[in-house]
């Protein structure tokens, strides 16, 4: 397939560069600011090296990637809210083209999912989104197997910054800040970690599952989101004398969408360590399923983009 | 789809009745002596209805199925070695007339890959086979997303009859005669239950993963398969003093099949228990993917042989 890639950060560079190892070819990149474009193929090692230097990845400007000649648009700009732009509208331009769309940009199916379910239906194109849900982990696919209508809930770690601190937390016996403040160093948090901490991008997954479940349309005001903010170290001292720990579990059951703190087993499936993220089904005939890896990451979250442009070439 | 259905044994009559429900249709039904077709859907409650009373689904010879209207083969007859018959026949015969079909018998591409793979060429139909490894466990179609030539091993706990006694041999403190004798008792061993217990059932599943992620044709022959029978509760507890238990592991990597009682870490993701199954997969660009759940099962089971039928409709 023919990719154009939407976003030049850590999933769409490794998108760009992890194409080629699996038959795709690269006639499009574009970042904030500029684009490349080949109808043969870009040099992807060219396009980095100059982003690196010099900022851009090419001369053109960043639309014109849009218009490129591609089969699949790869949407891996940042997420945003609300109106998802600039997402929603690169997504909109693809499929009023008839082209494919795989979505690693969380906004545009967490925020305007009817939009975007409304465009695919009057296109050629198709959407496909499995990087949006906890990266690497087949959890979308599986939903599509199992067929949504059979599965009863979903719940899981969805946010792996967020593990990171309490499973530190809890091994360690340090305090939020101090935890946080290592994560940074290590770079498993922003400088602005509120996005993971508060909660709000383990809802957008669970409202991306949501919009696949259910028949209504979810958004991010739908979901009731605690974050881990306010955890003392003294709670998870109390839930260890328990034999339990803390995690932050995002939860989709029975038409609602819950993410906050619970008390969970120590030993437990759902107290996955570290930036692991773990998504549980529970299913109408195959009981449980548990599936977990890594939720994010750049060569990860593109494997997943990857594994969406294959279920379109097949 | 029309689902022809050879085999009423716990998977054939799952699927039979569970087909209607993902708006399949079953056009015939099999067991060993006798078949019931209708190309309008044959009436599965009264097929299976009958079978419970006089032995039979119907009154037609049980290969009349391998010719009736479908656009799918189900092949759930029990798993035999060698030349794998008379499943591997019944695969055959529907290649031949350009159907697809969907494999919950393990023989035909355990023992016989190359053969299943050169009909299939031949063929307009397609073949698919979720349900031999892991049950309701997405491994192989997680295989097929990730690229088989980006999934540098697969190991797991495969058996879910072997995990049951090991898991009880250490949480009791009990022996191996009298766990499996329990085991019987509750329908989780079988009367003979020398296919799980030694390795067997394990190593084939492991044989099919090879065989989708290598270019050469393993049997069972080439799998170093050793059982569980010879496990002294003693190693159990000399295990458990050092925060470890055993697992029977199936392991493909690098070119080789091996099935054999392992030391894991007591609370480590492959120290699954009871009858759940876990395969994990080991990727070359999205780390370690660990997928767990029921491993076998009628509905279980059936529901994966469904994913695939769903996979072919789409």
């Amino acid at each position: 397939m023919r990719l154009a890639v939407m976003g030049a950060g850590a999933v769409g560079t490794s998108v760009a560069d992890l194409a080629g190892e699996y038959g795709h070819t690269v006639t499009a990149l574009a970042d904030s600011s500029s684009a490349v474009l080949d109808a043969e193929g870009i040099d992807v090692e060219a396009a980095l090296d100059r982003k690196s230097r010099e900022g851009v990845v090419g001369d053109a400007a960043p639309d014109a990637a849009l218009d490129a000649d591609y089969d699949v648009l790869v949407e891996a700009t940042p997420t945003t809210l609300d109106d998802a732009e600039p997402g929603f509208s690169h997504v909109a331009h693809a499929l009023e083209r008839d082209k494919h769309v795989v979505l690693a940009n969380k906004g545009p199916v967490a925020e305007r999912y009817a939009d975007v379910r409304a465009l695919e239906s009057a296109s050629e194109g198709e959407v496909l989104m499995e990087a949006t849900v906890a990266g690497a982990i087949p959890a979308l696919s599986t939903i599509a197997d199992v067929g949504p209508q059979h599965v009863t809930a979903v719940r899981g770690v969805l946010n792996g910054t967020a593990n990171f601190v309490l499973s530190r937390m809890a091994a360690e016996g340090l305090g939020y800040e101090h935890v946080l403040a290592e994560a940074q160093d290590l770079g498993v948090a922003e400088a602005d970690p509120s996005f993971d901490v508060q909660g709000t991008d383990a809802a957008l997954k669970c409202v991306i599952v949501a919009n696949i479940l259910y028949d209504e349309e979810y958004t991010l005001a739908d979901a009731e989101v605690a974050g881990i903010e306010d955890i003392p170290g003294s709670a998870l001292e109390l839930a260890a004398e328990d034999g339990r720990t803390v995690r932050l579990i995002g939860e989709v059951s029975q038409g609602s969408v819950r993410v906050g703190p619970r008390l969970v087993p120590e030993h437990g499936t759902l107290a996955v360590t570290g930036t692991r993220n773990i998504v549980q089904l529970e299913t109408e005939h195959a009981g449980r399923l548990n599936l977990s890896g890594r939720g994010a990451g750049g060569p990860e979250t593109a494997s997943a983009v990857l594994a969406d442009v294959g279920r379109l070439a097949r």
